[in-house]
């Protein structure tokens, strides 16, 4: 029955780790970017998919038929590792991801450590290294239609493939990767947000934990003269 | 798409009515327990078991056939009568109820209106009025099997049932009734809590998304002159 529920800020270090994890179109996207749009430079924002593995030594075709969606696709050491640097006060350099051609791209993405760190992605609570980092895990979960439409329109009119193309992806490894790897994992969250891209009750609840987080790291930060800014109470 | 979620505070009336549902042994009485601990004269609390309907015509053993399990079974009437005269600033009398003799007591208790109204029960969701009262929905979800330990052990140590009445009434209502009733209305549920009992960062969050709210309802009763307490930031 125990859980290996994180208590929060069990580090108690300023930081607050938050993991959203949940199925691919399942909202956990907009219910991210709204925290990190809601907290500007407050919150640190790091993308799993950002971290899949760099495949310099395949053609386009053989990348296109790898296994996007189990957790040997991500490079979860790195991840870690820039966790771990946010949470020692210093800035990272996030890799960018292009979808479109499958592979990691040479520009990187600076990000500035924060006393809220976001981590997104459909695999972070499989990881047990990870998902030990994270001391709130919030899973998004949406009914199993409402996702497949959502991966429809976003792959074929933003990503630029074929509907056979994600159709086919979609029941040879999505769907079967989330029955094996994401569904288990849900059982680590500390909470479950239903619909996450519409569900303005979840959100005003979650940016009121990061808020009084933020308001008590403000003061944590001031009392161990660790560098960040003295101004605090957000409210 | 649209599940009708409700947007915090939309009757901004000061008030904010907090529905806990879950199945029976869930860990919501405990969560719910918790939150009207840490937030004592500010929180009022009204449960639904406690407005099981009165059968003083009915014999102890034809009461204890009854079907618990189904909407019908509740005098949900009542209840909302008394969530909407809280929400007006006046107390109201809750029933007591037995559950040895599985009858409504002639005594009350007098619950005091609060800027948090409480508000728990397993089919709490499945009344759409009473729904729609509820400004912020949390479902507890807890695994059946864990469910029905707990029920066996609550229901024969401090309930003084034998085994075979409880595991006799767990297969022929709770079970089905569950499924045909508080399984689907877990959908209207704005965040859904594993493990209730268990759950420390769920519990954190809960209560700051509260705190803030109280915080806020000071503000609202002193700008309206409710006649609430005047000193309201809670932390």
């Amino acid at each position: 029955m125990e859980k290996n529920k994180t208590a929060p800020e069990k580090r108690r270090d300023g930081y607050l780790t938050v993991g959203i994890a949940g199925g691919s179109g399942s909202g956990k996207t907009t219910l991210t970017n709204g925290l990190a749009a809601r907290f500007h430079e407050k919150a640190a924002l790091l993308r799993h998919d950002d971290y899949y593995k760099a495949h310099d030594d395949l053609t386009p075709e053989e990348r296109a038929a790898l296994n996007y969606d189990c957790p040997e696709a991500f490079d979860t050491d790195l991840l870690i590792e820039h966790i771990k640097t946010l949470r020692s006060g210093k800035p990272v350099e996030s890799p960018i991801y292009d979808f479109t051609v499958h592979n990691r791209t040479d520009k990187t993405r600076t990000v500035n450590p924060a006393p809220v760190i976001l981590v997104e992605g459909i695999l972070i609570f499989a990881d047990r290294e990870l998902a030990d980092l994270l001391d709130l895990k919030i899973f998004v979960e949406t009914d199993p239609d409402v996702r497949l439409v959502r991966r429809i329109m976003r792959d074929v009119k933003r990503r630029e493939r074929t509907l056979e193309s994600v159709v086919e992806q979609y029941l040879s490894t999505v769907k079967p990767m989330y029955e094996t790897y994401v569904e288990p994992s849900k059982k680590l969250a500390d909470i479950i947000v239903p619909e996450g891209a519409r569900n303005p009750a979840a959100f005003e609840m979650l940016a009121d934990r990061i808020d009084k987080h933020i308001w008590r790291s403000g003061r944590f930060f001031e009392t161990h003269a660790h560098g960040a800014s003295k101004n605090n109470p957000i409210k």
